[in-house]
Formats: structure tokens, sequence, C-alpha cells
């Protein structure tokens, strides 16, 4: 097998176009934000073990809220130096976790000061989430300060785990009932050198679903809710919270990379099919059901009731991005690009302060008045169809922070001795024995812009986008298996991948989509609002020969409106009569789906009914 | 205010056609195969008084559940005579009653055996809604039998309640959490001419919404669930559990009409446009919200998730009913017409012996499995998409006894000197002075022949059917306000109403429809069945120009099936791919909505896209 090598985010620049704009709205705006309502919400004082009866419990999972923070700063620091006063926040956290860790290593916020007697006793509770994501923040700090306390305290804290579950078996469980840890041991494996790591986090994926664990909510959910119905090598298809299901599919993946374990490749490639094949948002969100926070069967896309997590997104980039690395094979950055552009993208406002938790691709104001018809409408306290600053479950603004900080390390992969391009944007590779330069405004245009000024590399692959059916390059080169193939010579090279608007049309087996079309502009899924388009979005109608026209460029970060004309459905008083042809024709005015949600409250469409 | 009267199905014999078939099935198998199934569950037994421990015990509602089939006896004996098996049993049930009831006169199964200590204290426990059920059936029973022991036990209980909730307000609440007492009390005062009865029904009436009641789950729903929140001359929508509502609604409507009432008769219609112009399925059911079994906002009528509700249906019929006699208009026939050829005949199996708690107006055997994949289903311990024989509430199967057990009740009104006929079917009214028989095999086909033997009035109105634009009349005729109107005279009338398919759209607000359309023939709605057209039935689409076929008639209910040519998206493997025009031509078979649900388990669809 000949494997990639996906070349990280440390040698990847940021130098201009729409990623600088989000790469800088993330470390400018959204970290600041996150960080003040996590301040507020007690997030930091839980890990500052301050609590103090009568003040509100640390959540059983604020250590993973702020590990994540911590993370992203780390990553930033890395890249761009700086962020003195936020290391100043996290080294005295540190400090306070030093000095509150227990004797045998354990260090939980939430256990040590509301229930030590119950450590390790709760799958439902979280712990090995927590302890994964302090543990990937104490790597990304340690390699961005070289201050080796958070990371020195997080082994032992591992040492602590190895013998709870693994040697001793004290604990009362064998598997958290949140994925995370998995990953977390397999990066400090790579960042160590040591294998024991590996080997604890090998032991929890062979765990799963053989050790006859219970499910964490037995009367709501079965044990598929998180993965631990069946053995991982016999998994078959993406079942469960999704969120859950993606981080173990990345760990399950990153670990047979390490191991060579065909059974655990298989199962991941099979894993992979059925989401892409049959469970993902033409958005790239995974996840169909709110109430289960989960996949559910094939082709359920329901729009109104996405669930769709930005954590979800994210992990579902992370599983791409282990998968990218078994074969070149452009699938896999052809998701990400999906993901990337659009269900990530969405989980932000565009002035970086709020976020979503649900993604939804579509939003219904008269069917949210009818859930509050019925009862009083609550989702994880967050408003109906609005970004919230912070909600009680706050996993994804976090994670969002620690993922764009990163942003870098999809653009670039390593196959033999050949550099791989996966994904496009302004952005520099630089690793000081090649210099790779990218020059595009993508996706508002397809023209790139590469400039090789030195290159050990034989050839250059570049991933021709999925949408595109038309390039040009000036200069020689061949196709090769979804590939742009050119030599790796010094000198510039124009590539133009010919954008144009086109309709995309869902599989006849979605119940939810059929009859309905999305348009689309490279990369980029549109949408129409109701603050554009006053109408019942619902009784729009396109024909998809229609001439869609591309507006003008509007602002910063390059977004493009279209237009189409379409036809409205007659309105009429009854709420029966005979079936007319009466329609009327409209101009409908559609932006890219993440830019939606930041005027007022209106409806939204993604998937809009065909003539 | 120029009232009707209607017409009593105690002089209105069913002679042959379809409505003799259904009305057949009740009565020979239907009403048997209840009394089995409600033997079988303990239903009788806690009437008996049987309770012992270790049993299960009495349901709160088993007491209306056994004298909703009471009544049905009732309706039966007092049309043909004997059912000597069903008095035997009904007669023992009363001894039981009598010896049981307390010496104050209450009565209740579940209270008396279970917790008597409790006895009106919970809202929410349905008591006066079962008394309203025993009252309904001694009355019904009383009037067949002419044995007036029943109706003594609950004049005594009355008396208890008037005690409890008017004069001594002993009891915890003012107004049952379910709706019923109402409608009894005011069958009692017609029954009996005493004015005490209409005065605690009136009682009742007044204090909801006023008496600052809580809701009887205030955690799950609002105030609006059972009508708790708004006195009801304030009403202006219909809302909350929709049996509940029109319950309530046929009793403000029942009330307004004896007492002239005003502002009752304003909120009624204001409910009945709000219901009939924004919240009724094309079926005729009602109630959007499975989980509340609820109205939900206008214009919310989704099909997979409907609940339309057997009994919503047919306390639908009871509000219309007593509309119609309020003035004379067409349209409470016409909607009465809707719900008796579609959302109530729906309610029952083909053989008479299975029911439907729920009546969807789409099955898509996927959507369930998703349901499946995340909790097991469990909706009222009902399979899914089928219909059983008894349920845990089985509140509609007896419901679908007494309705079509006085089904005679819809054909005919008095309007001053004028005899309305409302519906159509091979009935005879012979009240002694007059003598019309009416012969159809309506809905089949539209021909009706009248023979007016003997007839004191001066005329008769026979409503013109909403769906239908052209018809002919053997007679001297004119046409007023909908109404056909000829002069009673002696002989022989023919009318013919011509009957042809017709495709229905719906109001463009309505986000479930939109774009769809549903055939119709007459008053009966059609849908697609996967075992007649194995498709995904959503991926077809159907022109609504398209020439419809009408099928050979098929069986003794007169059945006939449509065939339309349709298309059908084509198929692909990806899940996404950019739009393209193919579709493929084939065969749809249409057959009544009713029907459904009567082969194999699968896929049904009411709104078919259209082209």
């Amino acid at each position: 097998m000949n494997n990639l090598t996906n070349l990280s985010f440390e040698d990847v620049e940021i130098v201009g176009g729409f990623w600088k704009w989000r790469y800088d709205l993330n470390r400018e705006v959204s970290l600041r934000a996150v960080y003040e309502r996590f301040e507020e919400s007690g997030r930091f004082d839980a890990l500052r073990f301050n609590y103090r009866d009568g003040k509100e419990y640390p959540h059983i999972f604020y250590d993973s809220d702020t590990a994540k923070w911590i993370e992203a700063v780390g990553y930033l620091i890395t890249r761009n130096g700086g962020y003195e006063e936020e290391q100043r926040i996290i080294d005295d956290l540190v400090t306070d976790m030093a000095k509150n860790q227990l004797p045998d290593g354990y260090l939980n916020s939430h256990y040590i000061q509301i229930e030590p007697y119950n450590r390790f006793t709760k799958r439902s509770d979280h712990e090995l989430y927590c302890a994964g994501h302090l543990i990937e923040a104490a790597i990304a700090y340690d390699k961005a300060t070289g201050k080796h306390d958070f990371l020195n305290i997080m082994k032992k804290y591992v040492d602590c785990i190895e013998r709870y579950f693994v040697t001793e078996k004290l604990s009362k469980f064998s598997t958290c009932g949140h994925e995370e840890i998995e990953i977390a041991l397999i990066k400090l494996f790579e960042y160590t050198g040591e294998k024991k790591y590996l080997d604890i986090a090998l032991f929890f994926i062979d765990q799963r679903g053989v050790c006859g664990e219970a499910g964490i909510h037995p009367n709501l959910y079965t044990r598929k809710y998180d993965q631990s119905e069946i053995a991982v090598r016999d998994l078959t298809e993406a079942e469960g919270h999704s969120v859950r299901a993606v981080y173990l599919y990345t760990a399950m993946a990153e670990a047979g990379l390490k191991t060579g374990d065909k059974a655990l490749l298989d199962a991941c490639q099979r894993l992979w099919r059925d989401i892409v094949d049959r469970k993902m948002y033409v958005t790239g969100g995974i996840g169909s059901d709110p109430k289960g926070e989960s996949f559910t069967v094939a082709y359920d896309l329901p729009c109104l009731d996405a669930y769709s997590e930005s954590c979800a997104a994210i992990g579902f980039v992370f599983f791409a991005l282990a998968m990218q690395k078994y074969e070149l094979n452009p699938e896999y950055g052809a998701v990400i690009e999906r993901i990337m552009y659009n269900g990530v993208l969405s989980s932000t406002s565009l002035d970086g302060k709020s976020f979503f938790y649900v993604n939804p691709l579509e939003i219904h104001l008269a069917s949210v008045d009818k859930q509050t018809a019925i009862h009083p409408y609550e989702r994880m306290g967050l408003p109906p169809r609005q970004r919230a600053e912070v909600f009680g479950c706050s996993c994804c603004p976090p994670n969002i922070n620690r993922f764009f900080a990163r942003i870098g390390d999809v653009f670039f992969s390593e196959y033999g001795s050949s550099l791989v391009i996966n994904q496009y944007g302004s952005v520099t590779y630089d690793d000081g024995k090649n210099c790779v330069k990218m020059t595009t405004d993508y996706p508002n245009g397809g023209k790139i812009l590469l400039e090789i000024e030195k290159c050990e590399y034989n050839e250059i692959l570049l991933r021709i986008p999925e949408w595109c059916d038309e390039y040009s390059v000036k200069a020689e080169y061949t196709e090769k298996n979804g590939y742009i193939s050119i030599p790796a010579t010094e000198g510039k090279i124009e590539i133009d991948f010919k954008i144009e608007p086109y309709f995309v049309e869902c599989n006849p087996l979605s119940r939810a989509n059929n009859g309905r079309v999305a348009l689309c502009r490279g990369p980029v899924v549109y949408c129409v609002e109701r603050i554009d388009n006053d109408y019942e979005l619902n009784a729009l109608s396109v024909d998809t020969s229609a001439t869609v026209v591309t507006g003008e460029t509007k602002n910063e970060y390059g977004m493009r409106s279209l237009n189409v004309e379409a036809m409205l459905d007659s309105q009429f008083d009854s709420l029966y009569r005979k079936a007319t042809s009466e329609r009327e024709k409209v101009n409908l005015v559609f932006r890219p789906y993440w830019t939606f949600a930041n005027r007022e409250e209106c409806d939204m469409l993604v998937w809009i009914r065909r003539k």
C-alpha cells in the first residue's frame, strides 16, 4: 500500500484570498469571543479548580471546551508566534491543574471538585473525552511553546488511565461513552514516539462493541448510539451519534495506518462509502436526526430537521484527512472541499462571534411556530434558527477555533516523489527544501497561479475538482486518475478550472430532496433567503435549464450572488381547489449557503423545487 | 336565525349501495370484534367491578371504551331490533354498576376499585370524560330498550357531579382534562327535557379557560393542549389536542343552538373557519402533530407525520353536524362528505376487524426504519403503519362502532318546510308522514334516483357536491345557494352529478403539499400504494393534464381504481449529481385512500409531485 502524508499546517502560510479572511476572522475575533463567553460561563474557572458551593457546577465536559480553545491557541502560536496574553492564561491554568491533579495522576475538574468518589464509574460522563481533548491541547501547547508542564501533567494522567482501564481494570467501564481519547492517544504517540500510547488507543478501539457494555442511554437509544454494539472491524454502516462516530472512525483510520491493520482499513472504507454515498448532506454535513444527533438510515436527509452539527462536520474532515493518507484518490479532497465551503463555514456568523450547533438546510419559521404551539421550543438553549455566542453544550465554538487554526492542513500531501495539491487557496507551502506558492481567488474564480520557487518533488498533482467539467493548464500536463500531473520544475504555471453555476440533484431515494435541486457554483452550495425573496420559499420552482446570472463580487470574502428566473405558485385563499397551472415569474436571488442567517431571522431553503 | 333540524337515523333506513356495505360491516363484524378484544383486555371486567389485586388495573378511561360500545348497540337495536346477546351482556353490566355505584352516586370503575380516596382530584384522569360516555350510552340504551336502570344510575351520578362541581364545589378541579361531559349533558337534556342538565353542561363550558386551571401536562404542553387557557367565547383558533377540541366545539355549538348565545355561535364559526380554511387534511382528518395529538399552526399539514386520529375525524363530523343546524349552507355537508369518504373510512380495515388510531397521508417504510434506528419505535403500542385490533389507548374502535351505527344521521335535515338532502346514498327516509327513497351507487356513480312516495314538505333541497362542476336534473328545478331546489311532489326524479377524476392542489402556504397534487374522484381522495406501483413513490410526478383512466368496478363496495401515466425520476447510484432531465414513463395505479394498508405493509402516498 502506497500511503500519503498530509503536509502540516506548520509549513503552510495562508497569505491571502478567501482563506486569509477566514483564518484571520477565527484568530482575531472568534478566539477572543469564545474565550470571553467561556470565562463568563465558568469554563475556565472549572479548570482553575476554584469551584465553591453555590456556584454553578463545572459541567461534565467543561474541561474539553477549555482544552479545545487552548489547542487552538497552540496552533496559532506555532504558525504565527505571539498570543502572550493567552499564554499567561494557559500557564496559570496549567499551574492550577498541577496543583489539583490527584497523586495518582487523575485530572478532571468536575469529578475532583464535585463527586471524587465516582470517578471512572459512569460511561456517560465524558471523562476520557475530556482527557483526550486535554491531551490534544497539551501536545499543541508543548509544541508551540516548548513549555512541558502541561504535557507532563497529561502523561501522568495517561499513566493513571492506563492503570485504571488496561492494567489493573479498576474502572467501572471499558470504553468512554463519547469517543475522543483514541485520537488523542494516537497523536501523543506521534508526538512522543512512545508506543505505549498507541497501544492504549488500540485497547480502547478494540474494546468497543466487544466488551458487552450497555449503551449510555439504554432507554432512549439503542447501543448503536455510542458505538457500543458492534466490534469496530465488523462495522458496515455509519450509525449512532455522528460526532462520536466520526471521532471513532478517524481513530480507526489513523490506527490502521500506523499498524497496517487491513481489517480496520476495510471497515473504514465501508463506513466512508456509507456516509459519502448515502448519508451526507450536500453541504457535507452529517447526522440527520436532531433528537439522537445521529445518523439514521440511508438517504434520510431531512432539511428542516437536519442535525448536521458543526462538530460533526469538523470530525468528518478529520476522518477524510485520515482516509486521504491511505491512497491517492481525489474523492477525499472532494469531500473535504464540500464540507469546508459549506457545512463547516456555515457554523460561524460573518462577524465571527456566534455559532451554530445545528446547521439546517431549511428554515421555515412557521414550523418553528409549530413547535412552540405544542410545547416551549428548546434546543440546547439555542434560539430556534439563529447562531448564538455560547450554549449549554458549547462544544462547537472551540472546535471551530481549533479547526480553522490549522486549516493549513488541508492543502497539500506528499505521495512518494509527488506533491499533491488537494485544495486551492492563496497559500504558500515552504518547508525549507520546497517552496510552492499558490495564488487564486478560489472559490470565487477558478484561476490558480502556481509559482514553484524551490522543489525537490518530481511531480505536482493537482486534484481536479469534482464539479469541474472543463479546465485549462498553461503548461505541459497529463491527466491521471482525477489529477492534473505536471512536472515539478521551477517557474509559473496557470491552471483555470472553469467555474459556472450548476444545479445538483439528489439520489431519488432521498424523500426530502425528491423533485428538488440545489444551485451550486464551484464548491459552494447556494440557498435562497426570504429576506431577499419575500415568498413562501416552497411555493417556488426553478427550471434547471434557466439562465443563472452571476452577481458581482460584493465583499472581502468574495461572495457572489446568483440570480435565476423562477416560478411562484399562484396564491389562493381556500385550503384546497382543483389544480390549475397558474404560476407567476419571479426573480430569485441565491446566496452562498454558508452566509445564511446573518441578517434578520427569516426562512431559508437550499433544495428548491424543480419545475 | 332560521335553524335546521338534522333528521335522526331512527327514521333513516340504509337499504343498499355503499353505505349498506359499510353499515353492515360495522354491525356484523366490527361490533363483535371490538367486544371480543375489550373482553380479553379487561375493559368489560372493569365495569363489572371484579378487579382483584394482581390483575391489570382498570385503565382510567376503560369505562368510556365500554360505554361507546354500549352506545353503538343501543343505536343498532333502535334501528334494527335484536342484539339479544349484547343486551344480556349490558344488562348484567348495569346490574354490576348498580351494585357498585357509591351511595352518593359516584361511578367510575378505576377510582372506585383502585384509588377511591382520589376521586375528583385529578383533572388529567378523564373521570368526567368517562361519565359523559356512560351518559351517552345510557340514553342510547334507554331509548333502544325501554329499560331505565342504566339511565337512572347515570342520573344519580350526574346529581353527584352537580354537587361536587357546581353546588358544593368539593372537587379539586373545575373542568375535565378531556371534554365529553358537555356533549353528554346536552344530550341528556334533549332526552329528558330537564333543564338542569343543560345548565351543568353550560357550567362546564363556561368554566373553561376562566377558572385559572393549570393544563394537564404543564411540562410537556401549554394550557392550550386541553383548552384550559382561553374562555370559550374568546376562542379564535383551533388549538390543542384535536379530539378534545372538537368535542368542546360540538358542545359549544349545541349549547349555542339551545340558548341562542350569539357569542358562542360566533366563536364556533371562527373555529370552523380556522379548521376548514387552514387546518384540515384533504381527507377531512384533523390534528397535525402526533406527539401532542394536536392542532398546530395554519397550513401545517405533514403527511408522513400526520396525526389525524380516527376519533378526531369522528368528532369533527359531530361538530359539522351541529354547525349544519345553524344555517342552510352546503359547506357543512361538503366537509362531512370529505370526512365520511376518506378520514373516517380509512380508520377500519376492509374486513372490519382492525383499526387505525393515526391515519397518515403517507407511509414511507424507510422513515419508519429511521425511527427504529434511533430508538425502539413505539406509538400507542401500534405497529408502525398497520391497523390493529385493539390498542392500549383504544378509544377509536368503539367510537367507530357508534359512529357507523347512526350514520343515518348525516343524510337529511329539515329547514322550515324544506327537506334538505345533505348526503347521497341508497337510503330511505320514512317518518310515517314522509317517505322519500334515494337509490344510487354513489360515490361510485353520481346518478341519484329520488322516489317521493309521501311528502309533507314543500321543497326538496339537494346539496350540490363541492367537487361537482356539472349535473343534470330530469325535472323542473332551480339552483339556489349551492342547492338544487325541486318541488316536493310525489313521483320519481333523476339527478346526475357528473363524476370525473380531478386533481386537487393545496394552498401554497402548506409546506408539506407544495408542488404536489392529490387525485380525487367525486368525494373520494385517492392514493398510490407501492404494492401496485413498485417505485420510490416520491420519485414519481404527474402532469395534471394527463388522462386519468377509470378502472372497472371491482368489488362489493364499489371501489374503482384510477390509472394515470406518470414520470419516474431516473435512478442513479451516487448521492448527488449535476441535474439532468432524465425521466421514465410509468403507469400509476391509484386506489381510494380509505382502502390503503389492507394488503401487505408498503409505502403509500396521497400527495404526488406534479410535473
